[in-house]
Formats: C-alpha cells, sequence, structure tokens
C-alpha cells in the first residue's frame, strides 16, 4: 500500500488522464483534497464476479493521501473490497447547471474526483478506533469525547477501510456558457441557475433529555 | 431491449435486493421515479477491459421506465457503454446526518437507487431529438422552443443512450437516530443535521443582451 505525492500536471496512470476536455483536468493534490474534503458521500464501485459492476453510495473521509470507508463487517461490498479487488472512488459536487443559448452548449458546473485502486481492511485495533474518530471529527470536530465510544462488539461488527489516493484525477467545469459567436445574438436568455448544498439548523433527537444544548460545532456547521 | 414493470414488493434480482438493512429497501416504480427525477447527476459504473471499474459523473433524465444520458460520441464512457457493457447507475440524495449517543448508530439520512442493465444508443434521428427536448424540458419547460436546437453536426457529434430501469432497487434511511437503550441517557447531544440543496437565483451571462429577462420557468426553480 504504497501511497505516491500527486503530480502537480501530469496524471498517475492514463486510465485517470481526462481526455475529454482535459482543460477541464486537475492532478495536484491541493485540488484533489479540496473537492474530497468539501462532501460527505462518495460512490464506490467494484465489479461482481459475474462482471457487473456495483455503484454504491457510502460515507468517506480523507486523511493524508488515503480515502476512508467503513460499514459493516457483513455487506457485500465491504467484503468485496477487502478481498483487494480494483475499485473506483468518486466524489461529484454539482455547482450548477449551465443554460446556453443553443442546445448543444448547455453544460453543467460540477467539481469532480475519480481515484483507482483497491482498498485495504484496517485490522489494527488503534489504527482503526483512531480512523473512526477521525471521521467523527471531520464532521464534528469535539464530539468523540461526548459521546458512547465502540465497544469491542462494535468494533467487530465494523469495517473500516482505505485507499491509497495514487491514481486520481479531478475534474471541473466553472464559469458562464460558451456559446458560438453566431448564437449571442439569439433572443434568448443565458446564464447559470447555481445549485447549493448545505446543512440546516440542526434538529434535535424527539427523544432528546431536556437541558441539553446543541452543541457549537453543530451551530457552525448550518450554513445554509 | 425489454422493460418490465416494476414489482412493488420484491427486487427484479438478487442483484438489486437490499440485504443490509432490508427494510430500508423499496422495489415500487413510485420510490425509484421519484428519487431519479430529485436529481441532475447520476454516478455511472462500467468495468475497462483490463478489469478496472470506472465510476463517472453525467447528468441523467428519466422517460417512463428509462434512463437517459447523453454525451460526447467521442467519449471512452459513451463509447463503452454503447458496447452494451454491464453498467451500473447510482443515484444518492443525502439529506442529513444522523448524530447518535453513541459512535456506533452515527448514520446518514439519503435517498438512493441502484439500476443495473445495458445501455443502448439512440440513433433513430427522431427518437433522439425527442430525447435531448424531454431532457431540456424537465430541466426547464418552455426552454427547448427559445434556444437554437441542434444542427446536424452537433447531433452526429452527440451520442444519446438508454438503459431500462428493469433491475432496480432503491434504498433510504429517514427519521431520527435510533440509539441503545442504555445510552440514553447519556449527556451527550442527539438528532439529525439536515443536508438541503436546491437552486439558487439564476446568475445572467455576463454577455448576455440587455433587456433579456430572466424566464419564469428559472424563477420557479430557485428554491433554496
Amino acid at each position: 500500500m504504497t501511497s505516491q505525492p500527486l503530480s502537480d500536471t501530469e496524471p498517475a496512470s492514463k486510465r485517470v488522464r481526462v481526455r475529454r476536455m482535459p482543460e477541464r483536468g486537475r492532478y495536484d493534490a491541493a485540488s484533489v483534497h479540496a473537492i474530497l474534503d468539501a462532501g460527505y458521500v462518495c460512490h464506490v464501485g467494484f465489479t461482481l464476479p459475474d462482471g457487473q459492476p456495483m455503484v454504491i453510495p457510502i460515507a468517506y473521509w480523507r486523511e493524508g493521501e488515503h480515502l476512508y470507508i467503513h460499514g459493516s463487517s457483513k455487506s457485500t461490498m465491504t467484503q468485496a473490497l477487502a478481498q483487494g479487488l480494483p475499485a473506483c472512488v468518486t466524489v461529484t459536487h454539482m455547482d450548477a447547471l449551465v443554460l446556453a443559448r443553443s442546445a448543444f452548449h448547455h453544460s453543467v458546473n460540477y467539481r469532480s474526483v475519480v481515484a483507482l485502486g483497491r482498498f485495504t481492511r484496517i485490522d489494527d485495533p488503534a489504527h482503526k478506533m483512531q480512523a473512526l474518530e477521525a471521521f467523527m471529527e471531520r464532521i464534528a470536530p469535539g464530539r468523540w469525547a461526548e459521546i458512547r465510544g465502540p465497544d469491542a462488539q462494535e468494533m467487530k461488527a465494523t469495517m473500516v477501510l482505505s485507499m491509497p489516493l495514487d491514481e486520481v484525477s479531478a475534474k471541473q467545469r466553472s464559469g458562464p456558457p460558451k456559446d458560438d459567436e453566431p448564437d449571442m445574438a439569439l433572443d434568448c436568455w443565458a446564464g447559470l441557475l447555481p445549485f447549493a448544498s448545505g446543512f440546516l439548523p440542526p434538529e434535535p433527537d424527539p427523544l432528546l433529555r431536556p437541558g441539553i444544548a446543541v452543541p457549537g460545532y453543530l451551530s457552525s456547521l448550518a450554513k445554509v
């Protein structure tokens, strides 16, 4: 499980080279990390023994040059990935619909990362616990100290897997539509329909004991 | 390319049966369609000849019991899918982080659809044009009549593909955290951190000709 520094300008393999619209490709770690760190759910692809590809959504987090997921030790996906099958992890943020004057130049503004590799199961108990803590702290800094941590049975029921980010690329489009010059004279409206996402104010569990205030680390996350 | 009505209670195959948390599975057309129709970008999985799965984000739309995508006729993905390779299309909406009193019961509220099948390229010019119009009208009803439609060269450069929705399942989680009874007495906050997405007000192209107002079909889309 070696992890190589990302090159700033060249992909690690031709499989992750952005071929369509190559000017939209990014291979530097900062671009890749920014897109990964802005998301919570990735789509993991793997291929069943019968040749059927499966794409499953799952929560993820990043630490350094590794991407982590966790799930039930008994799930089809974690068991398949733990075997070291080739996998693909994709994270996408949709930023806007791009409405051009011609049908052909309609587009979507987005940021995405595609990472190829193989997952490794984290078996070392300390590493596994540290990874789960890192996941919680990435979402809600300070929360790990407040909750009941996993007991031995829960740790056994949970699989944590990591994949090195060494064959990865980012692709993004931003900015207004780009129409052909003759179409600029048309009467139709053109521009962006921005698409935003974010957290709303926390909603307490109906069964929450009275007198427990919303923690500061949550209030500061609501950004919509 | 046969398409079968969805059963309301049983999956079309064991490959799309929801095995982990089976109570979260849905197999009826209304559930599947509602999740598909709430989204704009899907993740398409296919497997390269070397065995590497690829997961690529792309815009999609649904008509009846078919899911459609389109893209450059020259892209790696459209060319691979047009060969009729096994594919997987997944659409996911994240609705909330579920913050429980125990680390183990933390979760995510989400709605997702996984559809397995093979794409077919739409070659019939009338069908292809109608599909592109349906895509536009699904996003912005009325816009197709205002813009410049695709010319012969643009149609040639565009591939439209469809996949029947006959091996598909939905999975969703909603509602508050479900902690173990002994943890209910803990002092930590528990509840949902809702995650929302939607359109913001339209942003005109900086090059838009003066005097062109935002069309009504866009104003009504901004819902954040």
